[in-house]
């Protein structure tokens, strides 16, 4: 850790924090310069943390040399991490495409919609029972009943499946009757429902917040896997920017960096990410080709009459022009669909 | 409702969607261009927002005229809003001023911080019991205890309290022991934790999410009217911006969009929403200025030892100097401190 | 183009604001609802600019229907353009890359690195002569010399160049020296500049500005077309967002809002849009996934070197391998590398 | 500065960079971490620049300790100063209003505006006659002839006057008609521009661009002091962000940060920062509040004609308001008017 002292600062100052540090077990460095001093932190810095130095009067700045998070970092653990969706094993050589309806309407709805997104190729099912609705006045979900409706599709289908969660005290019914837990762009820091995650017994696909870094993100899954649950799959899906031509705008280089900082498997969501259908099938391509592992797609029977989100809902004959596309871009990228 | 249908689209789809608005009652208008067709859609539009118009794939836009939320609309309700607060009336000619530190850390250090705010001019006393950290491995928060805790130096010094609540579970804990909840940034669009504080019995502080629009913070606020309570507090914390030279980008404006949009009190926090302890009093001057109702700031009897957020907490004497240098730009708004 | 008024408009204020749109030769459209005025206006709207209905104190907003920008307009002109840059046709089946170093730093650091990029497979070189820094005591080209030594270099390596410009005193010797000019991020509403370049007979590379959205850019592409020069390509080169873990955030969704507003060709920059050497190899074959029609990629003979943006340069080596892994990509979209 | 090496770099290679920081003449220090090795530079680190360190394959990140500005920078000169604008004196005691419309648009537009403003009691007039406008169609400003009657106008009413610069070769007609130079939003990092004007002889306005952070226009501040001009006033008029209720994000704690940071001047733009006539005043309030210097107001005659920018220019007697509910305001914050 490089702490830097404001300008004025005193010997006696810096020694009172050189001594912090030394209290800490870590080796301090004291490095004055002509305009500041600066003091370094050698050692398992993440200790520090508890001496609060940035709340020191004289402390202008400190920056960590090492990444707040470990249990998901790619340090601790080199190699890719895989985790078991159902049959999919998501992170390994086969690219995964989970597809459904933003809610679950019906038994029919879903049906159809799972019986054609299946016929076409994908891996598995999603369908939201408890919606995170930005209006109190938009349709909420089913609740309970669309988790049943969720389960008896996936197991008619053969999909595995995966619905989000909202609240901790839905985390046992979900795990009940889904394959997979997802963490919503709105809870990513919703810290108390991501440590109940971190005790409960199926994998997580935590999505970035709107306004989170992929450090952030990180911090999150941290959450998680410090609970004990280190199946996680982390979920970009775009980003709050002053663009407007898309409803976020899809980070994809995230991919990049959440493969350099971490060893947990990354798929994309491009239907969130666009909000637009006719974008959806690009970014699919453009993610598989720089190294996402898998891709969350909207699909639905008949999207003109969705309760919610179909302007960027796939048409089932899209999905399968979608899954043709797709394919020479996930061989390109040496992996199989 | 104004809908804006794609170039290309025909006569026969511009009807069937002027046949959906007449089915809703509404007066539906047709307005053929020479390259687009607009369709109109005039009376209480909300009752189309179930038509789900937007995923129609003749559609290219839809524009809505009326707002979304009503409960807290200046059209519903055209003067301003007063909302209790322990003996302080929050919105009233009384500016009021909220101090505290980040986290209840333990008796001592509450007390004395509650003694010396209250000493220097504070109303209220904020304080937080359950700590939404990033990092997993920060402090947490004392849970049940700072609460009690915080009811003890609240009775003591007489200064109402308000706390964080971040959980459906703890809604009650919190209704027992403070007089206001405070939702924060990261569950501003915990749409569960809303609705269970619409059911409550005392204020709510809502602050602006990281991510949200002015119009999305009335949304969220029109979540917790809906259910029933209409105490609420606006509060305006910062955005995310790519300015890293602070914590947040206090947006003062939206202080003026919010008193334009709603009848709701508004108050500011200048502690997070910078970040840096000597902005806390400038921005706290600029928010009474711009119209606000009051200030949430952060102080600390020793923020240099403080277990959160210590660099943009106050000493004793700079919360002093605040409501000194404070008084001027209150009394210019025409208000009392 | 739609008006709503305020809410208290009165009936002869709407009178006043029909009969301007009327004397435009537009045909007029009264819609009174419960709680708004809405008023149409059909035709031509673009004439209604000169109106400037919203700085009406009755208007509460206007909402234009058509898009401001028409030369560089998809509806204008269906078919997609093709740029010829040297023998290089950009927008054809051929996906272009166009690389070099940064700045012109010396005529053995150029042919060095042109003959490397040429020999990978490059179809361009690029090479700046003048160098927008952030900083007065960075590196700011060699100018005119450096002009003279990228024309030496691409006639030796066969290649056609390309340079900013960032003044319209420049303009000519640009043409003299390169085969197409580059506005930078920093430039792109420079409108006298633009207007210069549209007088010019060689073709614009319009670089994304950091806070333009796809609209902004089309507008300032048709600037330059609206003087007479329709040789524009558009480059998406990332936009400035909160998150810091890349120099900029690449919106590769903007390549697909660019095609379906506009006939124009698009090249992405993933050296700018990244700003980190492992993450330039990725971010190209995702640009090809999603429809670009090629890359500006930066390339140096000696990154560790380079005087200016080292760290996002690829190494020879780098290079060769980045045209390896971008063939199977660039064919599976379906054209040729 | 602070350089931080990438896991598994070896002794020799932090021994190169070693060598090299002691071959600048700086004191270079080695500190090897358990999971990294963090090299130290102290002394006059700008000298450093020159190496590029950030580029070398080794290096995982590079923090500068010291600002990259100098001549600006509060640092070097820790008193404020006070900029001449024809009679008035930016950053003194005297709390300075900059007032008239966005574009000169005639006589008689301009002189009814300024005798308005200036009888209200402002201290400077603004006008533009070379309009940057986002479109090509819009009006672009009168160029010569505009400054010609805004130099009649100034003199007339005896006050100075302001106007933009788009261009160097406009600069010297602009010196000749203009009291005091401004550079837009979309010019602030027009570098060739700002050294042109550092050779100017007249004061420079330097708008903060729509995507720049305080310390970028710090940066382009020294452009314009490093070639000798140093009279210099910073003007925030609002970033680019996610928010659309306002046209841009006034962020006024960036005055603080310019005052930390720098010893100029600031004024603050509430018209652009706010886009919305009646939020334009309750900014004005704020920004006298947090401590700018002045204020830089759009009005108009007749804003309901503005051949650009209506919706944000005030009334006459909307100024006059204006200006009478400022004085409190300036007077809290311990300033005359």
């Amino acid at each position: 850790m490089i702490i830097v002292l404001k300008p004025g600062a005193t010997k006696s100052e810096a020694e009172e924090i050189l001594s912090k540090i030394e209290g800490q077990g870590l080796k301090p460095l004291y490095m004055p310069g002509s305009e500041r001093t600066v003091i370094g932190a050698l050692g398992d810095e993440r200790k520090l943390g508890q001496l609060h130095l940035e709340s020191h009067p004289s402390v202008e700045r400190v920056d960590p040399i090492l990444a707040a998070y470990k249990a998901v970092s790619r340090e601790m653990h080199p190699e890719d991490s895989i985790v078991q969706f159902g049959h999919s094993r998501i992170g390994s050589k086969a690219f995964a495409v989970i597809a459904g309806p933003c809610a679950v309407e019906s038994y029919e709805q879903l049906s159809a919609t799972a019986i054609a997104v299946r016929d076409a190729g994908a891996h598995g099912l999603r369908g939201g029972a408890f919606k995170p609705r930005t209006s109190p006045y938009s349709f909420q979900g089913l609740g309970i009943e669309g988790l049943k409706i969720l389960q008896r599709v996936g197991q008619e289908t053969g999909l595995p499946v995966i619905t989000e969660v909202v609240e901790v005290a839905d985390v046992d019914a979900v795990e009940t009757y889904a394959d997979a837990f997802q963490v919503g762009a709105r809870n990513m820091q919703n810290f108390r429902l991501l440590q109940a995650l971190g005790q409960a017994g199926k994998p997580v696909f935590l999505k970035r917040g709107m306004a989170a870094t992929v450090k952030d993100v990180l911090m999150s899954a941290e959450y998680i896997a410090s609970e004990g649950n280190s199946n996680i799959v982390l979920v970009e899906r775009g980003i709050r920017t002053f663009e407007t031509g898309t409803r976020n705008t899809l980070d994809l280089s995230a991919v990049c960096q959440f493969k350099k900082l971490s060893h947990l498997p990354v798929v994309v969501d491009p239907s969130h990410g666009t909000g637009v259908r006719e974008y959806v099938a690009p970014m699919a391509y453009a993610a598989a080709a720089c190294g996402a592992d898998g891709i969350l797609v909207e699909a639905h029977e008949n999207p003109a009459e969705a309760l919610s989100d179909g302007a960027q809902s796939l048409y089932p004959e899209q999905f399968s022009a979608l899954m043709n596309g797709l394919k020479p871009f996930v061989e390109a990228a040496g992996r199989v669909l």
